[in-house]
């Protein structure tokens, strides 16, 4: 019995005997796999589970959180561990579900354009799955997360401009609640009105009202021709306005992402690449040979109008590649910058009119502060990170940096903005909720909580304080 | 006082003075203001309020539901009164509150592609309104209903193909809950992370969760080129068939609509055109000029595969207004085959592999019965009516058409779709929603609607018993 544990002694070896009955050897207190279960890949600290136990189905997780009910001990679902915003963390100890194991493609239906996979399969392992098909799950997160953490948490990432967020495509789910009952949500038609859209409810939920355990997704026909390109701007204003004009005449790009300078500079070391070290923005087009030829086109014009320069395209698959791969390494080549350091990781979301501005006045608020935290961007939704690195222990760094996160989150709820475009809420946005929804949506999310999950179980002190 | 009120005279009386003070001479219990009230467009009989009051803002209508909230009086919001499935008949008495005078238009975002409007604005209102700016808004179910409707019943309609129903297009409400609270869901952002998706859940919940005042839309730009064009296929196997593969390939259509010939018939006596009486497809595509062309070409490359024939090309706004007013005219030239008829509607949506035979299986199944039900879809989306024209007096055909519905719903249902696309479930569809869902997700649904509406007051006896 690990001597961390927060679960009284005599509860949690009743709860292992138990669990052991219905899992075999795929339960554990062993303390390296509980620290890994028990933090997401940023500067949030570890919180250990108290257990982690390993599901293979639905019906197992069902069994799991029905001992969890009887006996009131949190339960808290994990994917692949990397959330942003300490959404694994045990804050009150409990047993931790490892859906890994559940990595099955049970159906996909290439002529409805729509696929059913378990939790634990990850977005990588589908599109490797789908090559052959034709098809492929455009929502691209930057990490392998898994389809159910993903959709959890209502992750999005390059692709969402064009192919929407997890919002957009989860088009059902299997659920189980916090009884331990088996929901499914949704059906495989495109659209429906039939009763509450549950379906919506669970996404982005981040396991407070119930464990995905599968999940039905829209799929995309491969594009014709795919192009991808990368650009120089004077200036990430310049870069931005760039990317409203192109949103706002409606020019279907696929990905249209900005890294400031800073960024390029960081990818340059980390990655042994060359590339200008200016704001940049990175893009791809998806359509018919014709339909991306004249998406081209527009946005050259566009762009040459805010004195872009240094335009590298990239038509063939490897060459798309390397380029998006490089993109992905930025939160990395940032870590690297300052050896041993974590990211403060911000993530608003602003109309797209407002992208600019408050771009530039947060890269001024960051000059002004002396932080180190560039900045990238789903730009095209009107969604960027400023990551601030920093040595966790730090206590100086680590107020300045929480000091920038309220300001940077007030300048974007004063445009009409979110707290947070992708990462959800875990822990660690917890104290932008009021300020964004106000008290009377809070107080709506909180009976939805306590009416669904009345003793608190489902991962506590997440998204809603009860 | 009128002699049919539900309400006890007490109560009624008590209310009616309350509202008074809050109301002026808003309020009335005018027996033919209140049978208006208490029917939609279908066969369900209505069902009077015992008052209709006229809201003309929020905080009315928060006035309004805290007084009903103290007296356990049922509340019902109304729009048009052009839903389908029973929504606005006041089954147990009480307020009816009339939206349409919220009727404001309060932004217009040009360059974030969005406004804010009342709930009373009516979709046609609001594309009137934007004439001049390039921008429309295109979720088009036929009716004039309103926007408040909409949201509520989760609408879609013509256009949903290319453009989403009002699932994807509300970005954000104002909503009244049951205790009167004024709550504000969304942000103007394009994505969210932040907590639970209450748009999504109150887009659909058709006024039982809470009154809808205010929607924030997502808007597009008009495209630069708009074709439209009705076809003939040889059967309605042919027809389905042709769309199944035009939506598989991706190509972008923006409206894909089968008549059938039993319709056909009926429009050319109703509106006195002299189209092919054959099973028909009523398409639009939208783009630049250049990829209208391309989507046209290969459309016709895949119909001529099918038999088509008889290609009539609209591209002027008149023209297509022309065409899809006739399209529009369905609903009525099927009530004027049987004069004094009503219309049994029906709603299923269904994989888009599954339209045809779906489809086939639907037109046999009428033929056998010897019902005169002809078929409408919004095929593009798997969504398609077929309606059984009657007297609704007539019992025996009643019974005749009950055993249709629930003929097709079990198809839909088997072939993995739903009972409803875009009708929402009133009280025509609770019927169906176990066999939809099964009871897990029912009795989560009703455990939402008692948290939230703990008396039952808000639209009472719609999408879940309670």
């Amino acid at each position: 019995m690990a001597s961390t544990a927060k679960l009284p002694d005599e509860k949690l070896s009743a709860l292992i005997k138990k669990l052991g009955v219905i899992l075999g050897n795929r339960v554990s207190v062993n303390e390296s796999l509980r620290e890994q279960h028990g933090h997401g890949e940023s500067w949030h600290p570890c919180q250990m589970p108290d257990v982690v136990c390993f599901a293979k189905s639905t019906d197992e997780v069902s069994q799991i959180i029905k001992l969890c009910a009887e006996s009131r001990t949190p339960v808290i679902a994990y994917g692949t561990g990397t959330s942003l915003e300490g959404q694994v963390q045990a804050i009150k100890g409990g047993i931790c579900i490892d859906l890994s194991q559940m990595d099955a493609i049970i159906e996909v239906n290439n002529d409805d354009l729509d696929c059913r996979v378990e939790a634990g399969v990850t977005r990588r392992q589908l599109n490797q799955y789908l090559r052959d098909t034709g098809l492929f799950f455009p929502v691209d997160p930057g990490a392998d997360a898994s389809i159910g953490g993903m959709s959890a948490t209502r992750a999005s990432g390059t692709n969402a401009v064009k192919y929407g967020t997890m919002r957009e495509n989860v088009l059902g789910l299997t659920v189980v609640t916090a009884n331990g009952d088996i929901v499914k949500t949704g059906t495989r038609a495109r659209k429906s009105s039939a009763g509450y859209d549950l379906t919506k409810l669970f996404v982005g939920s981040e396991g407070t009202l119930g464990i995905i355990t599968e999940i039905q997704l829209r799929l995309y026909g491969l594009a014709e021709a795919m192009s991808a390109a990368i650009v120089n701007f004077p200036d990430v204003r310049s870069a931005a306005e760039a990317t409203m004009l192109t949103i706002q005449m409606g020019i279907p790009v696929a990905r249209i992402e900005l890294l400031d300078t800073a960024y390029m500079k960081a990818l340059n070391n980390y990655s042994k690449t060359d590339y200008p070290e200016l704001d940049t923005l990175f893009l791809e087009f998806h359509g018919t040979t014709a339909g991306v030829a004249e998406q081209v086109k527009l946005f050259e014009e566009i762009s040459s109008d805010f004195s872009a320069s240094g335009f590298q395209w990239a038509d063939k698959e490897e060459d798309r590649q390397r380029l998006w791969r490089a993109r992905h390494d930025a939160y990395y080549a940032g870590l690297a910058v300052i050896p041993g350091s974590r990211g403060y990781v911000t993530d608003v979301c602003v109309p797209i009119s407002q992208l600019a501005k408050c771009i530039v006045d947060t890269q001024n608020d960051i000059a002004e502060h002396g932080l180190f935290a560039p900045i990238v961007g789903h730009v095209g939704d009107g969604n960027f990170h400023a990551t601030v690195f920093l040595d966790p222990d730090d206590k100086f760094m680590f107020e300045k940096a929480l000091a920038f996160d309220k300001r940077l989150v007030n300048r974007a709820l004063a445009m009409g903005g979110t707290c947070t475009g992708e990462h959800g809420i875990g822990m660690g946005k917890l104290k932008h909720m009021r300020h964004e929804h106000g008290d009377a949506a809070v107080d709506l999310m909180r009976t939805i909580k306590l009416a669904l999950d009345p003793h608190n179980i489902m991962n506590p002190g997440k998204v809603v304080d009860c």
